[in-house]
C-alpha cells in the first residue's frame, strides 16, 4: 500500500516558504516515529523549518502531532493537584532538587520527567545519582504512588513519551539544526505535555550560561511555550531569569546536591533561595494552591521531610556522605576590590572540563567534580585570596578547565546589579 | 586523533549565512565521501547550502573537493583532440547518439561518461541497452583504446570518477535538495571534469520537459558550470535549448535508437538534425577542429560508420532488430487545424509511465515502451486522425500514461515557432 504523502514532497513544501497541512505534518512525524521518513530527509526537513519558520498552526499541530507520538501519562490517580517545572538549562541550576520536595510540602504534586546534561550545563538526572542508592528509573506504577505518598517524583522520562522527540532530538543535535524556537518550543513542550501534569512552570533561562543569550529570543521562546502549554490545557507561565552568573556558589553534581540541602535546611545562597520560592509561588498557583506560602515550609523542615522521604522512595540514603573530589586546585583573585562579573558559560565550560558534564550521551560523568565559587559578583575580594575552587578525580583535567576560565571574572570598583526574575509571561 | 573540524560547525556556519573555508570545504567533501560526516550531516547542510547559496569561492572549492574525492582520468594516451558534451536531460533527447560516432568521425575523440534516467527524462544508457549485446561498462585500458580506435565511447561512469558526487546526488534526490544551481552545477561539472576532457559543450535545457523552468535560471546554471569548467581548465560553453516540445518524434528507449540511426543515416526529425549539427560545431571547435562541417559526415556515410564501430566495440549489434513493444495504443487528434502545443514534461510522464524511464533506481526499464509522435507543433491535424502512438509491453499502462497526456496538447488556428537553440554562453 502506497502513502498518500512522500517525504520529498513535504520537505519541498517547507524549503520553499509553504505551510505544511496538518495532514502533512501527522504523516512526517509518525512515519519518522516508524521509521519511513530517514534520518536525512527528517534532517533536511529540520534545517527547512529552521531556516524558513513554522506558523502557529504548524507549531500547534507539529507539537500535537510529536505528543501522539507515544502516550501522555494518565495522572487522574493522582489526588493532588499536579505541576510541573522546567528549565531551559543553565549553570548551576540545581532548583529542581529544592523547589521539587518544597511544592510537594506544600500540597501540589510533582511529577518530573526529567533528563540527563549534555554540553556545559549539567542535568537534574545526573545530580541525584551522585547519591549512594538513588535509581533515576521509576514504573508507572510507582511514580503514581510516590506522588500520592511522598508528592514528588524527579525521574527519567520512559521511552513511550513523545518518542518523536527522542529520535528528533538526538538527530537535531549532530546536524546543527537545534537553535530553531518552533524546534526547541515543540520539543520541550511535547515531552511536558505527554508527562499529564495539569500547570506548567517554565524558567527560560537568558544570558552567557544558558542557550538563549538575549531577553528578544528568550521571551519569544517563552511565549511560544506558553502559547503551546494553554492551547493543550496545561495551565503554563514562564519566568525569565537571568543566567550571566552560575546560580549559587556550585556547578557540579554533588556539589549542587548538597547546596540544595542547605537550601532545604533553611540556608543556603540567596539566589538559589530566591528562585526556589519565586518558582514554588508559581507552581502552587497553578495548582490552585496560591495562598500558601513556601518559604514556611523551608523554614518549618517540611520541604526537608519531603526531600528525604524523596529520595528514600527511590533507593536514596539521604544521609550517606557524597563523592567528594581527590583533587583540588584554587584560582586566586587577581585584585582586591568587587568581583563585577563571573561568567556563567566560562564556569559551566570549566565544570564540564573536570568532568561533571558529558560530551556524547553515552559518557559517564563525575558526581565530585565541579567548581565552587568562594565568591560572587558583588562581593569583595582580596588579591592573592581564593576565588573559585576546582575539584576533580583526575588532576590533569585542570589545565582545560582553567582555560575556560581565562578572561571569565573581573575585579573592580563596583558590580551593578541585574535582577535575578526578569520578567514573567503568561 | 580528533579532526580540527566539526560537521555540526561546518553545518552553523552556512546555516547562518556565513562564508565557509577552503578547509571546511575539502574536510567535509573528504569526511562525507569515506563516511565520516552522516548523511543526515550532509543532508542539512545541503538543504543549507540549497537555501543559502555558495558564493563562487566556495563553488569552485566545492566542486575542486567532489573531483578530488576519486580520480581524474588521464587521457594524455588519446591522439585526437577529446570533446564531450553534456545534457541538463529532456525528453526525446537522444542526441548523444548520433553527436558522438558523428563527432568522432569528423577527427575529434567523445569520451562519454553517461548515466541512467531517473524520472521523467530518459538515460542515454538506457536507450544504448535496447541494442542486443551492448554492454555500458568499459575499463579503463578498453575506454582508452576505443577512443583511440573508433573516437567515441558512450559507457557507464565507474565508482572511481567523483565518488563524493556519487553520494551527494542518491542523497539530494530523497531529501528535497536537487533545485539548488550551486549543487547541480558541482555534480555534472565534477563529474565531466574528473571524466578528463580537454573541452566540454553543455546542452542547457529550459522548458516544460527540463529541470530548468525559465529561461533566468537556466542562464545562471549555464553561466554557472562554463566558469567552473574555464576554471578548472575544460574549454567550456554551454548553448541554451528549448525543451517545451519533446525533441524528435520519439520518446522511449529502442524508439530513440531507432530514430537517431535514421538522423545517421542523413534523414531523421529536422529539430534532431539541427541540435545535434549545433552541439557538434561548438565541440569540433572546443576541440580546435572548427573547420570541418560536420554535416558532411552525416551525408557521406561516416557517421553511420563511426556509430556501427561504436555499437560493436561494446558488445552491440548494430544491424540486429531493436525489441517493439506488444502492445499499441492511438491518441486522435481532437479538432482539425494545426498543432499548436506539444508539452514536452507530459510527453516524458507518458512514456514514463509506460515503462521507458524509472522511480527507482533500481527499477528496470522496457527498451520497448514510449510515444511516437506522430505529428508536432506547426504541424496540421485532421480531427480523429493519429496524434500520438502509445508504446507498452503491458495494455495496463496505458491508462495512467493517457491521463499524464490530459491537456498536454492544443489545435489551433496556427502556431508560433520558438527557435530550438536559443542561446550560446561561453
Amino acid at each position: 500500500m502506497s502513502s498518500a504523502f512522500d517525504a520529498v514532497d513535504v520537505i519541498r513544501t517547507k524549503r520553499d516558504g509553504g505551510e505544511l497541512s496538518d495532514a502533512q505534518i501527522d504523516w512526517v512525524i509518525d512515519a519518522y516515529t516508524r521509521g519511513a521518513v530517514a534520518e536525512e530527509q527528517m534532517a533536511a526537513l529540520a534545517m527547512a523549518v529552521l531556516l524558513r519558520g513554522l506558523t502557529p498552526r504548524e507549531l500547534a499541530r507539529w507539537t500535537a502531532a510529536m505528543i501522539a507520538s507515544g502516550e501522555r501519562l494518565d495522572l487522574s490517580a493522582v489526588a493532588r493537584p499536579t505541576s510541573d517545572k522546567h528549565s531551559t538549562g543553565g549553570v548551576g541550576d540545581k532548583i529542581t532538587l529544592p523547589l521539587a520536595p518544597l511544592v510537594a510540602a506544600c500540597g501540589a504534586a510533582v511529577p518530573q520527567l526529567s533528563g540527563r546534561g549534555l554540553g556545559h550545563t549539567g542535568g537534574t538526572l545526573d545530580k541525584l545519582e551522585s547519591i549512594p542508592g538513588w535509581r533515576a528509573e521509576v514504573s508507572n506504577a510507582a511514580f503514581i504512588a510516590q506522588l500520592n505518598e511522598v508528592g514528588a517524583v524527579v525521574c527519567a522520562a520512559g521511552d513511550e513519551l513523545a518518542p518523536a522527540d527522542r529520535k528528533l532530538y538526538a538527530l537535531r543535535d549532530v546536524t546543527g539544526t537545534v537553535e530553531s524556537i518552533p524546534l526547541i518550543a515543540s520539543s520541550i513542550m511535547s515531552k511536558k505535555i505527554a508527562e499529564g501534569s495539569a500547570s506548567l512552570v517554565l524558567d527560560v533561562k537568558v544570558g552567557t550560561g544558558a542557550f538563549m543569550k538575549d531577553l528578544t529570543t528568550a521571551r519569544q521562546l517563552a511565549e511560544t511555550m506558553v502559547g503551546l502549554g494553554t492551547a493543550h490545557g496545561v495551565r503554563t507561565v514562564a519566568l525569565l531569569t537571568d543566567m550571566s552568573t552560575p546560580l549559587g556558589r556550585t556547578a557540579g553534581n554533588a556539589l549542587e546536591v548538597t547546596e540544595s540541602v542547605e537550601v532545604l535546611a533553611g540556608g543556603g545562597p540567596a539566589d538559589v533561595v530566591e528562585l526556589t520560592l519565586a518558582l514554588a509561588r508559581e507552581m502552587l498557583a497553578g495548582a490552585g494552591l496560591a495562598d500558601v506560602d513556601p518559604a514556611d515550609a523551608l523554614r518549618d523542615g517540611r520541604a526537608m521531610d519531603t526531600w528525604r522521604a524523596m529520595i528514600a522512595a527511590q533507593g536514596g540514603d539521604p544521609d550517606a556522605p557524597l563523592p567528594t573530589a581527590r583533587e583540588r586546585h584554587v584560582v586566586a583573585a587577581p585584585a582586591s576590590g568587587v568581583l563585577t562579573r563571573l561568567d556563567a558559560y566560562a564556569v559551566g565550560v570549566a565544570a564540564w572540563r573536570l568532568g561533571a558534564g558529558r560530551a556524547r550521551k553515552e559518557d559517564p560523568v563525575s558526581a565530585a567534580a565541579g567548581v565552587v565559587l568562594l565568591a560572587k559578583p558583588g562581593d569583595r575580594v582580596q588579591a592573592g585570596a581564593p576565588l573559585l575552587e576546582l575539584h576533580a578525580d583526575d588532576p590533569s583535567r585542570f589545565e582545560r578547565a582553567l582555560a575556560a576560565l581565562d578572561g571569565a571574572f573581573e575585579v573592580g570598583g563596583s558590580a551593578s546589579s541585574a535582577p535575578l526574575v526578569i520578567d514573567r509571561v503568561g
